[in-house]
């Protein structure tokens, strides 16, 4: 089948996306796109992912694997992933056959958080203040600079709030570089906020762009717990958000769905940090929206026109976390809750599982 | 795994549900399935089913397969199906090893137009005059009893106006048992109405009801064309649909999804059809509902509570057949429109590619 290498040409149906990573975010992906009439092939080095009980073709390999990752890419049309730390050795090998959506200037300025950080900086939206830190020095410098309290997070590979550590005035220094496992790390001054919302965006190939209204997102433990849309902010703030996500996009020249996160104070944002995929503050649209995050971001890698984001009901999505999966028999019995479990195999601690959304009336 | 036998049990999350026929009504439902952690097996004689794209398993088999039946009905918890028009046989084979639902009964009653209208007639429910016909002498006895204009339709198999041709005063009646392959048949009267609505309504393993609204339905050339919820019927009407449906479903001892097809004429009632299964009627759930009509035919058959059938949006469901498939590309960018494309391979005149929910403001 041919490449979407042109990229004003649109997947015809029965075009196949690649999807790279087979968990919640896949299987809501693939589900989406047979809505539109796609299938997906999943990618993943784990057995069993949950992607695979709803895609139309799984290749259990790793990123190691040279020969499963050129057999995938010619199996497919356009490539996308649902996690951002795939290994570049194995992009370079996918990307000399099929297309990468989003690019990969997108995945090099989200797998580093100082990149990252410099990147908005440098699109002049407020970003926390942040030093990178290599060693005991740096830290130390870092630390007359930022002042405390600060939080020390590891510059790579960081995800629901593992990898970071928080700095106070008398922490031992050497003990939080030790937690960061000495990794090539960042400083970020903790800048105190209202509240912390999100805003789902989505660009697609001829540069159209759609946000989904912001939601309101409370953490626990350094998790996502619960997004309520709409978010309970001013107008000026809300549209200084979904400028601030365009921006982001336009900038990248990008492709697909990005997550921005932002912290509200009073009327000053400032980007906390962004994710180049589905993301978990943008579950609501599953029951909020025609469109929801998912078909968006299929419909943007697949070269397709973006949905209309309009939201038709108020949401308040809330993960199931850990052993909170069993509330979904409970769960059953209430009105206006729509029910998504992501068919992992083993419950753990920390582990998302599932979210409800649910309707307000 | 442990079979549902016990029809108090509930699967459990990851539980497996045996799916006869790999359509679109197959692929929606195990989609649906996913969504609550449950995996669907489809069995489908065909290559390349719909189904198949989002399914955990497929086995592709004919229903005269006794060891590929056996093998599917191990591997799964209960068993449901996508048509009525399942082979006795294959049935009594699968019932030995996993339950069906909904149960023989319902199967063997929509299977036959006489049996089905004999049953509505028993229940107090109104139905067209139908007299069966064997040959010429019993057509002639029938037209006689029931008067023209009249429809002949086959007793069994018939589907989206397939098997059936109308009887006028001046027909040939030879050339109309030509047309029907003379197969046993029945003789309806054509009575004048109103409009056709269905109610899609569900019974739980614990006898718990629950009715989508009605919708009323557009044929063209004898398939469905719109459905339009709500219908435009008085309270009266519609409090005497869902009665009946919920009749139906008590003493049927229904467990699972029911389409009923009714004709309305003033204030007066007549149930024309039974589908035990989603129905083409009930797709406007996906984009109107928080729980839609496949999630609630897998709770059902799975033994979990029933969701609420509330409707959040007022839809009009419109089928995209044959051709009209091309109109996808279109419909993208118009805004409040859900798309549900089938995966067919081929394109053919007449063939329910797809369908669109327009979300009416």
């Amino acid at each position: 089948m041919a490449k979407a290498s042109d990229p004003t040409e649109a997947l015809p149906l029965g075009g196949v996306i690649g999807v790279l990573g087979g968990g919640q975010l896949g299987r809501m992906l693939s589900v989406a796109a047979s809505r539109l009439g796609l299938r997906c092939h999943i990618f993943e080095p784990g057995q069993d992912p949950p992607a695979g009980h709803v895609a139309h073709q799984v290749t259990t390999a790793d990123y190691g694997d040279s020969s499963a990752l050129v057999s995938f890419a010619k199996s497919v049309d356009v490539i996308t992933y649902e996690f951002e730390n795939v290994p570049a050795d194995a992009l370079d090998e996918l990307e000399s056959i099929a297309p990468i959506r989003p690019g990969r200037n997108a995945l090099a300025t989200s797998q580093d958080r100082i990149v990252e950080k410099q990147f908005l900086a440098d699109l002049g939206l407020g970003v926390a203040p942040f030093a990178p830190v290599d060693d005991l020095s740096s830290l130390e410098q870092a630390i007359a600079t930022i002042g405390t309290p600060a939080i020390l997070k590891t510059r790579r590979f960081g995800y629901d709030g593992k990898g970071q550590v928080r700095i106070s005035k008398d922490s031992d220094l050497d003990a939080a570089l030790s937690s960061v496992a000495h990794a090539p790390a960042v400083l970020e001054g903790m800048i105190p906020f209202d509240s912390e919302i999100s805003v789902i965006a989505a660009r697609s190939t001829t540069g159209e762009v759609a946000c989904f209204d912001p939601g309101q997102n409370i953490h626990i433990d350094g998790i996502l717990a619960t997004t309520t849309v709409p978010a309970p902010i001013s107008d000026s703030v809300r549209t200084e958000a979904l400028k601030a996500a365009s921006q982001i996009l336009e900038a990248l020249d990008y492709v697909g769905v990005l997550g921005v996160e932002l912290f509200v104070s009073g009327d000053d944002l400032l980007v906390n940090e962004i994710a180049p995929r589905v993301h978990n503050s943008g579950h609501w649209t599953q029951n909020g929206c025609v469109v929801d995050q998912f078909e968006q971001h299929i419909r943007a890698v697949a070269g397709w026109p973006l949905g209309n984001p309009a939201r038709h009901s108020d949401v308040v999505m809330e993960n199931l976390i850990g052993v909170e999966i069993d509330d979904v028999a409970a769960l059953t019995t209430e009105a206006g809750v729509g029910i998504h479990v992501y068919g992992k195999a083993e419950t753990k601690p920390g582990r998302k599982m599932g979210h409800i959304n649910r309707l307000q009336r």
